[in-house]
């Protein structure tokens, strides 16, 4: 299954994709959180969903929210692909780098990117993501993926002012709200044939500037379902994203490129779709 | 008011504190999180005890919970007391460090403190901590405290081989599971006279560790709430802590003291209350 939150922000409801075409759920599911995961819904939605129920179609102009919501924390891992080790100058980890972003940060996939007010510094990561499934605490790595909901595309916009010029943590530039589009769409694991072999891209203003595999990532995700489970323990419905392929502006040289209103970022990985953000400036 | 959840873990309900005696409130609220604040829930509560409601009492015995739940996020300043910068060798900051703590690691004030598995460094940190009261995202220093619901007491846990040891973020080292014993009640900010003046200490085992008052806190209140709301938008129940002060584990001289199984640690700030916990082993 593809699942799709669908409807003005604060106010979607849960759908499905099927081919191009999507299908409201509501009157199945109250919508894809922590309790619809936590109390199997993806069996019982697919269980559903066999009977053939008549589902109202979703016009496809529309807007898409996040695909998941109210996460009880976003973990990414930091420098998880080599090449953009080297392209920031970072030293390949020996083991994950965790940090959070706030789960404000979470939106619709091709909703407006925010620059936030003074930053200068906007930049662009696409990540595959993925979301549990299950609560996880010292799981495993050969039992991680029975954690695992599906997967899904995400942008971990990243202020590099703010993240790195500023004490140190990475809290303050992973955060801003709009930050972490995410979606279209979560795709459940049977629909993603070998999630350690997708293509990624992101462009910039119709310019490629991401454009890597998977098959890159050093750390992979059931060593990552494993690991994080030692630190804390993972609730249905967490997003984790996995790390950013090199060509984010930060790495750009002679000198970096950062994004300004106007610019329009596209992104997608193979198999998850694809999305598409605007930048504009902070107005109040 | 003085507000309490109490009852099993992830069955408790809303009370509040009236003297010593507790009362059972969940015949007015539904429970204390993110739509109570945001509903205007503090108000209508009070006014609704203003006609003098029948509530029934609930018995000293039983189980305090965290007072507020399922925050969108726990934002915890680091460095935050000069004298504690000193004792850890770090440079006193010209701005707030400002990390996440899971919010799974929430907890009732009084439960158990697990220390995770594999871990040697598990520390203490007593901290004065704010509840937010409405959505906040550019928040002038001069209204700042209209943000603000509450204060509570907070104990930081801290795992300091993960936080400083494995990797630079310190997310790994401050998530873990009942590593953020909260309460035992959260105070309105009515309640609390001065909160620039309140004393608060720590001890283990009966031994004082920590003494100190918020006298001495670098970043106060209001300007916290206005620097964090520039990076992201905190929610109605988000929960920010503001440091700690000298005194923990990890600064002792000449060997660091860390918990062990059995360790009992009390803390209290004035006008909050005090908590204890005892550190047990993880056990599966």
């Amino acid at each position: 299954m593809k699942l799709i939150r669908f409807g003005e922000v604060g106010k979607e409801k849960p759908g499905i994709l099927i081919g191009e075409k999507r299908f409201d759920v509501s009157s199945i599911v109250t919508d894809y959180n922590e309790a619809f995961f936590e109390e199997n819904g993806l069996e019982k939605l697919k269980k559903a969903l066999e009977s053939n129920p008549v589902l109202p179609e979703v016009d496809a102009s529309i807007r898409l929210g996040s695909p998941i919501t109210r996460p009880s924390k976003i973990i990414c891992i930091g420098l998880n692909y080599v090449d953009h080790c080297l392209e920031t100058n970072a030293p390949i980890p020996t083991e994950p780098i965790i940090f959070f972003k706030s789960t404000t940060s979470l939106c619709g996939p091709n909703d407006n990117l925010i620059i936030p007010k003074n930053s200068e510094k906007t930049d662009w990561e696409v990540e595959l993501a993925f979301v549990i499934g299950k609560k996880a605490s010292y799981v495993e790595e050969s039992e991680a993926l029975d954690y695992v909901a599906g997967y899904a595309l995400l942008n971990d916009y990243s202020e590099r002012a703010f993240q790195l010029e500023r004490g140190g943590q990475w809290a303050k530039g992973k955060g801003s709200d709009t930050f972490a589009p995410l979606g279209p769409f979560l795709a459940t694991k049977d629909e993603v044939k070998d999630v350690d072999n997708l293509s990624m891209w992101l462009t910039v203003n119709g310019k490629k500037y991401q454009n890597s595999n998977t098959l890159n990532l050093v750390f992979k995700i059931p060593f990552l379902v494993h690991y994080l489970s030692q630190f804390m323990t993972l609730l249905p419905g967490d997003v984790i994203s996995t790390g950013t392929p090199p060509g984010v502006g930060l790495g750009i040289k002679p000198e970096p490129i950062y994004l300004k209103a106007g610019d329009v970022v596209a992104l997608g990985i193979e198999g998850l779709g694809s999305s598409s953000q605007v930048a504009v400036a902070y107005t109040k």
